[in-house]
C-alpha cells in the first residue's frame, strides 16, 4: 500500500546538532524491508549514561524485557534497532535473538552485551532470524556513519516522514546539545503501533537524574498523545547522555542547572510527540484537548483522554463538524466529577456552551469556519477546581480504516 | 443521508405477544422527523410496577433526571418517548419540557405526572418545544393504538431496523409474557448514540424484585455491548410489569419462580442487546469476545472490553484479517494480570497462539476462511484463574466514518 505523506508533516527534517560521543551507523539487513536501511546501530563513548521508559503492556516484547533488565545499571555503550520485525510474541526464541544480536553489536563496539540496548519494530508473531542482522553488524564500517535524519529514516516502519527534534542550551557558559529521533505511529496490518524515541545529549547527567527528568518529560509528551487508545508491546523511549560537554557533572536533582536541562528535554520530547500524532494513521487534523477547572489533575487527565479517544469526537473533527454535543457526551462518560450546568466548551476561542446549554453567543458559521483549520483546539472548563490536563490526538478518517482494515482484503 | 439496512439485521421483526394492561399509541409530532410516527405513548393499567437502569453519564439529559427522580416509587401508568430531539443539554428549559409533556400524558391517561416515564432521543443542544408534543398527545385516540413493531418503529432515530424480542413462560400453570422493544445504536451527526429499551410483562412482580432482576440482566446484555466505547447522555432501560397474569405476586427474590422469570428476562434483554450491536454504525460483522482464565470476573471484563473497544482489532475484523497480534496488544494494554507466555487466543475453534508464540497448528488459510464469517468469536484463555466475561461488539468500517464524519462535509 502506498502511504501519502501526512498533510500535517513538518516542511523539513529538524536541523540537529551532532552529539559528541555518538556515532550512528545505518545499514540494510536484507530482511523486513528490502532496498532500504532498516538497521540502526548507535555507538556511544565510554561513560555514557542512560535512562528509559517502556510500554506498560503486560505482553511486552523480548527487546523490552532485555532493556528493562539492564536499564538499572544506568550505563550504555550501544543502541541496536531493527525495523520490519518486532521480535514480539515469538516465544523463547525472542529472548535468544535479542541476546545474540546484542552480542554481535557488543563485539563491534567493544563492550559487554548488557550495555547494548535493543529495540525491534514491525510485524509481530514472526520469529526474527538473528543471522542476517549479525552478519550486517559484523560488516559495518565508517562509510555507513550517518546523521540523525539517516538514523530516523532507518527506524521507520509505516511512518510517512522521519521525525527529529533538538535543543541547544548554554550551561556554565558551554553549549550543551540535545538531539532526538522517533518513529510512530503509522501502523499497517499486521504491524504494531510501536512508538520508539531515542534522545542523545552531550550533557554530563547522572543516570538517576536522567531517569527522573525523563519520566517527568514523558508524562507531558509521549504519555499525553493518543491516536486510537491502543498501546504497543514495544513502546520505548531512551535517553543517552555522553557527558562530552565540558562542564561539571549534574549529579542530583537539586542542581540548579537541572531546570534548564529539563526544559530543553521537555521541549524535544514534546516536539517529537506531536510529530508522532501528526503522523497518526489517516490524520488530517491535529487535535489539542485542554481540560481545566477539574477537581484534580488526574481527573482532568481522565476527562481529556475520554474526549481525545472518543471515536465520535474524532470523526466529527474529521467531518469539520463543530459537534460539541459529542464533547458533552465524552465528558459525561468519563465518570469524573462534572456539572452539566457549569460546563464551558470552546473550540479555539469560540464559546459553544455555558450554563448547561448552547451559548447565546454561538454562531454556526463561526464554528464551521473554525473547523476548517488543520489544528483544532477543544477546551473544556469544568468550573469545579484547579485540576488541568492537555492531551493531543488526531482526527479519525477513512484513511485510518483503509490503513488498518483494508490491507488484506 | 440514506442508510442501508444492516447486513446483520434479523430477517423479520420478532413475533411478540400482547401484554394485557399495556396500550401503545404512536403518532407523528410534526417536528424532529417529518412524515412518520415519532411519538410513543404507552398507557399502563393501574398497579403497574416499574424498574429502570440509566446512563452513568455525568451529563445526563433532563428526561433521565426525571425518570431517576420517580423510579423509586416503583409505580408507572405511562411511558412517553419522542424521537428526533434528545432534550439534552438545553439548560433549565429541558426540565420544564419534561414536566409539561409528562403532564399532558398524565391528563390523557388519568394519572399523576410522576407516574409517567419520559425518554427523548435525537439531536442534542436544540431546545425541544413541548407545544407540538402536547397537542399531539391531547388528540390521541384509539385509532392510533398499535402493536410492538409500530412502537419500535416510532422510537427509531437512525436505526436501520426496528428491534423487538419476547419470551413466554409458564408459571403456576399460567402463561406469562414478556415483550420488549429497543432502539440504538445508529448515530448520525449531530445525534447521540442513545440506547433505549422498554420491556413489558404481565407478570405480577414487585418493584424491588423487578429492580434486582433488571440490574442483573442488564449486566450481561446492554452493559455487555459496545459499538465504539461512547456512552450517551440518554441511555435507559425500563421494565413495566402490569401484573395481569393471574398468578400470585412475586414479592421477593427468594420466590422460587424468580429463576424462570429471570431467565426469560435475561433472554429478552440479551436478544435486544445483540440486535443493537448488529445495527452499530457501519457494522458488517458481529464480534463476540470471550475471556476466561482471568484472575477474576472483573479482570476478565476489563480485558474483554479492551479487545472489543480496540480500533485496531475492530478494523482487522472488518478487513477479514486474522490479526491476533492486535489481540495480544489489547490484552497487554488492559493493565490486568496476564502472562504473555501462557495466553491462548482462538478465532472460533482455531487456536492461533500458545506458549507466547504462534501455535504450530496455525494455518493461515484456515484463519482467512474463518474471518469471512459474519459472526466472529475471539476467545482469550489467560490460564491464570477462574474469571470470565463476554462482550459483544461490531467491526469498524468505512461506514462508521461515513455516518459519523461525513455528514456535514
Amino acid at each position: 500500500m502506498e502511504l501519502n505523506i501526512s498533510p500535517l508533516a513538518p516542511a523539513q527534517f529538524a536541523e540537529l546538532n551532532v552529539i559528541e560521543g555518538v556515532e550512528l551507523f545505518t545499514a540494510p539487513i536484507g530482511a523486513g524491508y528490502k532496498g532500504r536501511n532498516n538497521l540502526l546501530l548507535a555507538k556511544f563513548s565510554e561513560g555514557t549514561k542512560v535512562a528509559g521508559v517502556f510500554t506498560t503492556s503486560k505482553c511486552a516484547s523480548a527487546p523490552i524485557d532485555w532493556c528493562k533488565a539492564h536499564i538499572e545499571n544506568g550505563v550504555a555503550r550501544g543502541l541496536l534497532v531493527n525495523a520490519g520485525n518486532a521480535n514480539a510474541f515469538v516465544g523463547k526464541v525472542g529472548a535468544e535473538t535479542v541476546e545474540q544480536t546484542a552480542q554481535a553489536a557488543a563485539a563491534f563496539i567493544g563492550c559487554t552485551p548488557q550495555d547494548v540496548f535493543v529495540s525491534s519494530t514491525g510485524v509481530i508473531g514472526e520469529p526474527l532470524d538473528p543471522a542476517p542482522m549479525m552478519e550486517t553488524i559484523s560488516k559495518l564500517d565508517e562509510s555507513q556513519l550517518g546523521d540523525y535524519q539517516a538514523a530516523a529514516n532507518a527506524i521507520r516502519t509505516t511512518d510517512t516522514y522521519a521525525k527529529g527534534a533538538g535543543a541547544v542550551l548554554v550551561m556554565d557558559g558551554v553549549e550543551v546539545n540535545i538531539s532526538g529521533i522517533a518513529k510512530g505511529s503509522g501502523m499497517i496490518a499486521p504491524n504494531m503501533a510501536t512508538m520508539l524515541a531515542y534522545i542523545f545529549t552531550d550533557a554530563p547527567v547522572a543516570a538517576p537524574v536522567l531517569d527522573a527528568l525523563l519520566k517527568k518529560a514523558n508524562q507531558k509528551s509521549f504519555n499525553a498523545i493518543t491516536v486510537d487508545s491502543d498501546t504497543s508491546t514495544s513502546d520505548c523511549c531512551l535517553v543517552f547522555a555522553t557527558g562530552k560537554a565540558n562542564i561539571d557533572p549534574i549529579e542530583d536533582l537539586d542542581d540548579p542547572r537541572c531546570a534548564g536541562f529539563a526544559e530543553a528535554l521537555n521541549a524535544v520530547l514534546h516536539d517529537l510527540a506531536l510529530q508522532i500524532v501528526c503522523d497518526g494513521e489517516g490524520a488530517q487534523k491535529l487535535i489539542t484537548v485542554k481540560v481545566d477547572g477539574a477537581t484534580s489533575d488526574e481527573s482532568a487527565d481522565i476527562i481529556a483522554r475520554s474526549i481525545a479517544n472518543s471515536p465520535l469526537v474524532k470523526t466529527a473533527v474529521a467531518g469539520e463538524d463543530a459537534n460539541w454535543g459529542r464533547v458533552v457526551m465524552a465528558v459525561g462518560k468519563a465518570g469524573q466529577p462534572a456539572d452539566r450546568d457549569k460546563l464551558e466548551i470552546r473550540f479555539g476561542d469560540l464559546l459553544l456552551t455555558e450554563q448547561g446549554r448552547r451559548s447565546p453567543r454561538y454562531r454556526e458559521e463561526d464554528a464551521a469556519a473554525y473547523m476548517k483549520n488543520d489544528q483544532i483546539e477543544i477546551s473544556v472548563h469544568l468550573v469545579l477546581g484547579e485540576g488541568k490536563a492537555t492531551i493531543y490526538t488526531c482526527d479519525l478518517t477513512h484513511g485510518y480504516i483503509t490503513i488498518n482494515g483494508d490491507y488484506r482484503s
